[in-house]
């Protein structure tokens, strides 16, 4: 169980989209927008690798390739307004491995299925997912 | 100049929040969502460092000790939408630096208080402001 609150495991569960950083094996960040969903008392939080940039295959996107030589991630959702008083983050600090056990991959394609609709439709089955386990959460700002 | 398209420069310049990503000597990534201008001609893009969060002097922020020991960053701008036929965003790498040459900080604040009048009341001379000097620019989705 992490020791984030229960505000920040709240605003991270209602989070359409986040962003994901990882670093190369020099320390090079990268950083992409990513869909999630939070696992049971928010141990672990799964991505799935859904979109086909370019016509790369999932294992050589930048994130995996990173994820394999430096599996240390930190992944941001956050609020924008215009009314600066609102703004509000909660960032996850953790380490990323791709999901191979059956069990728990099913379980994380369910998660994910029931939080986006639009996953529902799509064949994942043999698609690689994320795992992070998640080990820190900070927070800042307002995010009730 | 960068070599990124005018529609992915477009796109950077109307975002209204982006997300920086930086990581440690030891590679670890952190992330937080950041506001910023685009310099001229987008060879650079300019991030002030106004909000003080839980009294740490900025100095000490992560990401600020993080550019002091490993200057690569990356930054992302995105859209998202239910329709994920809509999906965007564009990242940008790049090297960082605190900015500290006066007359680039008066340009930089100029910039930066053009684009968000939220900076036009406040005290920024005396606050560091984080330079990056745009190296490549990727993208993926819909930008238009």
């Amino acid at each position: 169980m992490s020791t984030a609150s229960a505000e920040a495991l709240s605003f991270l569960a209602a989070a359409r989209v986040a962003r994901l950083a990882t670093a190369d094996g020099a320390g090079r960040p990268h950083v992409v927008p990513v869909c999630f969903a939070l696992g049971q008392e928010a141990r672990r939080l799964y991505i799935a690798l859904d979109r086909k940039p370019k016509q790369v295959s999932p294992e050589r996107l930048r994130r995996v390739r990173n994820i394999q030589v430096n599996p240390r991630v930190a992944l941001v959702a956050d609020r924008y307004s215009e009314d600066w008083s609102e703004l509000g983050w909660a960032m996850v600090e953790g380490t990323a491995s791709l999901l191979e056990d059956p069990a728990e991959r099913a379980v994380a394609l369910d998660l994910l299925r029931g939080k986006y609709p639009q996953y529902r439709e799509m064949a994942l089955d043999d698609r690689p997912l994320i795992a992070v386990d998640v080990e820190r959460v900070r927070t800042w700002g307002t995010l009730a």
